[in-house]
C-alpha cells in the first residue's frame, strides 16, 4: 500500500470531490458527495470536510482545496490573484480554512483578469485543472473548458496571461427551456450530430449575429426544415459555433486542449477542427493533477 | 361626421387594435381588446370580430385584419409571401375569413425570405407597419422594429427587399428572469441611462462575442461596478449594441425609420446615433395607415 501524502478537493458550487493522493500525486482513493458550496450550510464547511475526508485524516495530512469554496460564498474568501499568475502567485494567495482539530486547508485563489473592453472576468476551479492539464510545468498553450460558463484560457511560459468567460451551457439551458425556442423541441432527445453540424455551419459560414441565427432554429422547425429531435441539437451547434468563432478571433492557436465532459468536449472538437485549430482532451484527472503540482509548488508535498 | 369606409384590425399574439377609419384613412373610432390569437378558442375567431366590431358593422364594410391571425394559429392560414414583396404581393396574397351574416375579412399575409446562411425568415404584421410608415408609396428605406424578435427590413422601390429577425426582447427577458444574470439585479427597477450606454459602448468597443461579453453584466456587478439598479440596463445595452452592430454589418444605411414603442424606439435611436445612422421614430399609427394603404391597393377602398 502506497502511503499518502495529501488530501486534494475539488469543491465546487454543487458537488465535492476529494482525493488522497500518494507521494507521486497518484490517486489512492476517491470519493465524491453532492455538498457542493450550495448546499452546505453557513458554518459548516470543516464538518462537511471532515465527513467526506474523515477516515484520511487519522494521521496528519497537508490538504488543499480549489473552486467555489474559497469564494465569499465558501468556507473562506481567497482573493482572485491578478493575471498573468503562474504557481507562486497561487500559493501567495493560499487562504487557510480552519478545519477544527489542530487540522487546516489550503484554499486555493482564483484568477482575475481584465478583457480588452475593461471588463473584469473571474474564474475559480479551472486554473487548477489547467495547471494540471499543461504538459510541462513551464509550458504554453490555448485551454477550452466548456460547460455552463466556458472558460478560453491563454498559457505562456507556464503562466495563465489571460482567459474570457463565455455563458454558452446556461444561455443554451434557458432559451431550450424557457424560450419559444424550446416549444418547437422534443425534450431529451439524444444528440442528433446532423442537426448540430448545420448550427454551427450556420454560424461559421455567415454574418448576422447570435440574435439573429437563434431565430432560424424556430424557422427552420416551422417550414418543417428541422425536427423536434434535431432543435436542441442544432441550437448547441448555433452557440457552441458563436462560441468558438468568437474566441477563435481573439487568438489563433494551431492546436488547444479541451479539458471537461467527455462528450461535450468532443462536439468542441469538432467545431475546432473545421476552423483548422487540433484539439486534444485532456484527461479527466486535471484537477487532481493541479492541486498535487500546486500543492507541490507551495511546499505542501515534495513529489518523490 | 365623416363616413367610415374601413374596419381594420391588428390582430396579433396577445391582442386585438382595430380602427374604423374614414374615406382619407383617417381613425374615426379605435378599440383595443386582449383578444390575442392565444387567447381566442379555435373556431372563435369570428365571434371575437364581432364582439369587437360589432357597432361598426351595421352597415355593410369592407374589413382587413394583419398579424398573427393569419397564422397556422388563427382565424384561417394566409401563407407567407416570398420576398421581395410589395403592396401587389400582398393583396394577392390575401386569404378571406369568413365573419358571419354575409361578412368576410381580408387576411393581409405575412412575409418570409432567406438569409445568406440559406435560413429562412418570416414576419407577420410587421410588414403592415413598414407599408405605413413608408414616407411615399414608393420609397426606400431600412425599417426597425424593435421588440421581443426585433425585425430589421429594408424595402427599395416600394418592395420588401429582405429583412431579419433577432431575439433581443425575449433573450433580454429570459437571462434577466432566468439565468444568473438576474440574481445581481434588482427587478423592476426603472431605466438607467448610464448602465445602458455601458452596455452598448462595451459592445460596439470590442471583440470577444456576445456570450462572453454577458458575463461581464455577472463580473461588474461582482466586483462593485455595477449596481443592482443598474444590471437590467447593462444588460439591455449589450444585447441592443450587438443587435444593432450586427445588423449594421449587414446594411449600412445613413438614415433609419424606428417602428414600435416610443421609449424603445429611443433606446435603439441612441444606439444607432453612436454608430452614425440617424434614426426617425415613426408615428404611433403606422399599423393603420398601413392596412388603409393595402387595402387601397387591393381595391377594397378606394381613397378620396
Amino acid at each position: 500500500v502506497t502511503d499518502p501524502a495529501l488530501v486534494a478537493l475539488d469543491w465546487g458550487t454543487s458537488s465535492l470531490r476529494a482525493w488522497l493522493l500518494g507521494h507521486g500525486g497518484e490517486a489512492i482513493a476517491a470519493k465524491a458527495a453532492p455538498l457542493g458550496v450550495l448546499n452546505v450550510p453557513v458554518g459548516g464547511f470543516a464538518r462537511a470536510f471532515r465527513e467526506v475526508c474523515g477516515e484520511w485524516l487519522r494521521e496528519p495530512l497537508p490538504a488543499i482545496a480549489c473552486g467555489m469554496v474559497g469564494s465569499r460564498q465558501g468556507w473562506a474568501e481567497a482573493p482572485y490573484a491578478p493575471c498573468p499568475a503562474g504557481f507562486a502567485d497561487l500559493t501567495h494567495g493560499f487562504v487557510w480554512a480552519d478545519a477544527g482539530e489542530g487540522r487546516r486547508v489550503a484554499l486555493v485563489p482564483g484568477l482575475s483578469c481584465v478583457d480588452p473592453a475593461g471588463v473584469p472576468d473571474v474564474m475559480r476551479g479551472e486554473e487548477t485543472q489547467v495547471f494540471g492539464a499543461l504538459g510541462n510545468v513551464g509550458g504554453d498553450g490555448v485551454f477550452v473548458l466548456p460547460g455552463t460558463h466556458s472558460k478560453w484560457v491563454d498559457v505562456a511560459g507556464g503562466r495563465i496571461e489571460r482567459f474570457a468567460t463565455h455563458m454558452t451551457g446556461e444561455v443554451f439551458a434557458v432559451l431550450r427551456t424557457q424560450s419559444i425556442l424550446g416549444r418547437l423541441m422534443a425534450a431529451d432527445a439524444p444528440h442528433d450530430p446532423a442537426a448540430f453540424r448545420r448550427g454551427w455551419e450556420a454560424t461559421l459560414g455567415s454574418d448576422g449575429g447570435l440574435l439573429h441565427r437563434l431565430f432560424g432554429a424556430r424557422t427552420l422547425a416551422l417550414f418543417d426544415r428541422l425536427t423536434p429531435a434535431g432543435g436542441a441539437s442544432y441550437l448547441s451547434g448555433l452557440l457552441i459555433g458563436d462560441e468558438v468563432r468568437n474566441a477563435l478571433a481573439m487568438r489563433r492557436p494551431a492546436t488547444a486542449t479541451l479539458i471537461g465532459e467527455p462528450a461535450l468536449c468532443g462536439l468542441y472538437r469538432e467545431v475546432l477542427a473545421a476552423c483548422g485549430v487540433e484539439a486534444r482532451i485532456a484527461s479527466a484527472e486535471a484537477t487532481a493533477r493541479g492541486l498535487w503540482r500546486i500543492a507541490a509548488a507551495s511546499g505542501l508535498v515534495r513529489e518523490r
